[in-house]
């Protein structure tokens, strides 16, 4: 018997968003794990999350991952910032001993790794920077942290409609950020908490400047993915064809035409499944 | 008996949308309609309906509307432009003989009575516009009809934010306009097709200058409530303490802080009741 017939080994990894956004971490687990087969779902139905309560953000974030668990995963990463900030540890208790995998400890991880001086800014939705999940995460790493938050809810939309360059987008990254620069100048690293932000971020190096170091937590999120899978002996081989399932709650066309600015890589709508939560 | 205490006439007037943008409407019909009751309920858990495909909005809608039908109302109001143009006949079939008035047939005959030479620019969703509802509506009136139509989708995001005037709207507003009012230059009016819209005229006006008349659905909704309802006998009679409920699909703090700027009106966190769909 080969590792790949093995039903452990080569089962997929799940991975959910509210949208598109989380292609972005689909895209670093490609890059980082070429032979695992990944299944993704974005709730595009329901998507933004970012402004809706805890409580609902946890329902939607257990039914989007009870497809793929209905689908035998091995693995749940969630690719979403405010689902991991609201729901990861319901997620982990209502699917146990399933391991689950959120962005915000690899991207606090991230920050805490590039920041010399800890003064550390964290740009999520408004529902990620509430949770403050963020600043716990970072300063349970590093207790001396001085933790910024802004809420930008404007970069989503940008990002969903292929906004990600030019003077409108930067106007729009100066009355968010400016403020919060000024009030603490010795800011040296920004966590970019949303999986639809890294798209914007030409944009957003130019607008804060060299002296600020850009995060975000897709290739640490797809490092401890890997870390994990290799602990519990749960690696696929590498292989060449492993297998890629997109599937969506609804739209598409705009799930493949927006979703391969965020993938980097072309989506035929064929390729998405619509389902139903 | 007075007229106050027969059910029939008693009864509320229902009106919902996806979110705080049907509140424009809501305050339209409290000024036409003093004397009427309204209950009005934002599916905040699930908007934006503006890109979701229309089988989605078809369900959504038919879900909120049933909760108001189940309280009631004597006449139900879809004062969303998306659901209109994409679930107003499904929600007339579901809920006959209820009496169900939508925006788009209303903003169409504003835009037909304000344009003198038929050049009709309609500013929607991408489902609206999609959709073709506002171009049939227009040339059903007005059969010879230029229509255009541009799809803006942050506007919505826009006026979400509070950011409803300054030079990042008015960039957004030219990027958008500019180029269908370069293609024709002859349009002489604009209807403002999505209920978020209304908070930004200010911001299109300026752009789009002097030679475009704006026009939303909202004022001409509550005229054709209140033609519909004197036509069948069902008017209140106009009292001064006509009941006020607002409910929402969820987050009451944030329904409150930004519908106070479509209402046109303070709202306290308490009077949002939360209802599960």
């Amino acid at each position: 018997m080969t590792a790949g017939t093995d039903a452990r080994d080569s089962s997929s990894i799940g991975v959910f968003d509210s949208g598109v956004g989380g292609l972005t971490v689909l895209r670093a687990l490609r890059e980082r794990l070429p032979g695992e087969s990944l299944i993704y779902l974005g709730d595009t139905a329901r998507l933004p999350y970012g402004t809706k309560s805890p409580r609902v953000v946890a329902r939607y974030a257990e039914n989007a991952a009870r497809v793929l668990v209905e689908r035998g995963v091995k693995m749940l990463v969630i690719a979403c910032n405010t689902a991991t900030a609201e729901a990861l540890p319901h997620l982990e208790r209502v699917f146990a001993p399933l391991p689950v995998v959120g962005v915000v400890e690899p991207g606090a991880e991230a920050a805490c790794e590039a920041s010399r001086n800890g003064h550390i800014l964290v740009v999520a939705t408004e529902g990620t920077v509430k949770s403050g999940a963020y600043a716990r995460a970072i300063r349970s790493r590093r207790p001396g942290a001085v933790v910024r938050s802004a809420a930008c809810s404007l970069f989503v939309a940008l990002a969903e409609e292929g906004w990600v360059d030019g003077p409108i987008v930067e106007s729009v990254v100066r009355r968010y950020l400016a403020p919060v620069v000024r009030e603490d100048p010795s800011v040296d690293c920004m966590v970019l908490g949303c999986t639809h932000f890294p798209v914007l971020r030409d944009a957003i190096a130019r607008v804060v400047g060299p002296g600020i170091t850009l995060v975000d937590s897709a290739m640490t999120t797809a490092r401890v993915v890997a870390d994990r899978l290799r602990s519990r002996g749960m690696l696929a081989p590498p292989v060449n064809a492993a297998a890629l399932e997109l599937m969506a709650t609804d739209a598409r066309a705009r799930f493949a035409r927006v979703g391969a600015v965020f993938l980097g890589a072309t989506i035929s709508e064929s390729q998405v499944e619509i389902v139903d939560l």
